[in-house]
């Protein structure tokens, strides 16, 4: 459904601003909790946190994350996961959204009401509170804006930190070809996943990887050392090249590194256990970046190898 | 400024969106903390809240809340003042934001500097780490998307509901020409204001006038009852017609309901001691909506009259 009505019917702004809100919490329904823990205040108030807080942001916008061919329920859930998998990669569990929503006057009532329906749906889910947020006019545009607070666990917040030489790499799932595969709105956020990973004293550090494998795993690297990777060891999606595994993005799975003398058959043997259905592979690891070494990227492109893009 | 470049100089696509990023953490300076507790992992990591949490969101949208003629510092400190106003409203206290940018490639790098420059400032001013957020690209808008999470008062947060027929209606400072006096981005947020009167027992409910008070007093207003104002007593800022105090809105001062037995003139007295500067007028009462007054607009607008946005 295209967001923007081509004819009088079924426009946003025959609802008006007040109306719109009104709308929202009836397509909400009992993930929009009633005010002041909901809409309907200055300000969703919520209950006093047990934890750390954990906070992110994350946008949808018409013509750049998604399209005409794409439902809006499933555009709408996509803005909720997207934020999901960020609370994820911290060991964290969600608490309550805010969504600020920016439209052309001429959007359609129906593409929102199934935007809504889908953000709804993917809430109750994960157990999130969409607790308020904003309405205004942008013309020619439709952006929406999801705040999602959450909680970290109460031992544990695995930040991208903490990574040494020798330490090792793993990840979940499988990489590449999110966009062709719609692996990209349909995706799980890996919360039990990051949670589970979060109390375990041999990983050290996590992220998850949405600007593809290549560039995100920079932000878990030590200094003084690179990644050497096994590309064949890295899991791809059915039918991707390495090259789309290690730059495609939207992966939406879990990086994480483990210090270099854990006992990894044990941590596979757990994993297994708890989670049958996703993989947890090792990776590569980080070596030190010798100084004979000083362009890795000369280097050939066999067995443990540099990240690069281009293999 | 104008925010856009109309050269090849300037633009933020020469940065790209890593050098955009390391930017503003240069622009933020200490109002944005070093990693995890700001930019620079999945989510930002806060300290655990000792009271309930409030979350609001507002955005500045260029065309909509500033256009060339605002100094950008002003935008910046316009977008988390009318956020700090949500959070006074509820008699709490400011913690940390996220703002979520969407811009044009050509946006200018000097108008974003200037406009970070502002936010920090402002925050420093009020006590808000700004603790993450997200860019993207988006053409032909520049809109910046805060999110603030603050902290409730211990003992109370003050919410629109709770008013009863007979009690007194208040406002802090002078209303109208917000936009033609500048008032609308040099305006101070009532947080110390919003908390002191949250401690005051007969003071029963509160909201930030935003809308205007001919629009915004509805949401105070118990069932049953009408708003009854004294038109008079409205303060207005000078040069302001009662139409104008009535229904220009942004006007950010607060709006709170008194019980109909309280003290006045002691809770007057104890306002001024501490609030010297800002006046707190009482502006009417809720009256009962009698039967015998089933069209309040038809009655003649002399002294207790009904709120109407033309007197």
């Amino acid at each position: 459904m295209h967001p923007l009505a081509p004819g009088p019917r079924d426009r946003v702004d025959a609802l008006g601003e007040g109306g719109l809100i009104a709308a929202i919490r009836r397509w909400l329904g009992n993930t929009c909790p009633p005010p002041p823990a909901g809409i309907g205040d200055d300000c969703a108030v919520l209950p006093r946190a047990r934890g750390r807080g954990l906070l992110t942001v994350d946008p949808v916008i018409f013509g750049r994350h998604f399209d005409a061919t794409v439902a809006p329920a499933a555009v709408g859930a996509k803005l909720l996961k997207r934020n999901l998998s960020d609370i994820a990669a911290m060991g964290g569990r969600p608490r309550a959204a805010v969504i600020s929503l920016c439209l052309d006057r001429a959007t359609r009532v129906s593409w929102l009401r199934d935007f809504h329906r889908g953000l709804a749906t993917t809430a109750r889910r994960y157990g999130v509170a969409l607790v308020g947020g904003d309405v205004a006019e942008g013309p020619g545009v439709l952006i929406a804006t999801l705040t999602l607070l959450g909680e970290a666990d109460a031992t544990r917040v695995l930040t991208r930190a903490g990574a040494r030489a020798g330490d090792w790499i793993a990840v979940t799932g499988r990489l590449g070809g999110s966009l062709s595969s719609g692996h990209h709105h349909r995706f799980t956020p890996r919360l039990a996943e990051g949670r589970w990973l979060a109390r375990r004293p041999e990983v050290r550090s996590m992220m998850d990887v949405s600007d593809g494998l290549a560039k995100d795993l920079a932000a878990l690297t030590p200094r003084g050392t690179r990644p050497a990777l096994d590309h064949a060891a890295i899991p791809r999606r059915s039918g991707c090249t390495l090259a789309a595994a290690l730059g495609d993005g939207e992966d939406y799975e879990l990086l994480c590194t483990v210090r270099a003398r854990a006992d990894l058959s044990s941590l596979r043997r757990a994993w297994r256990r708890r989670f049958p259905a996703v993989p947890l592979t090792i990776i590569g690891r980080f070596v030190p970046q010798s100084a004979s070494d000083p362009t890795p990227e000369a280097l050939p492109v066999t067995g443990y190898e540099h990240l690069r893009a281009t293999p």
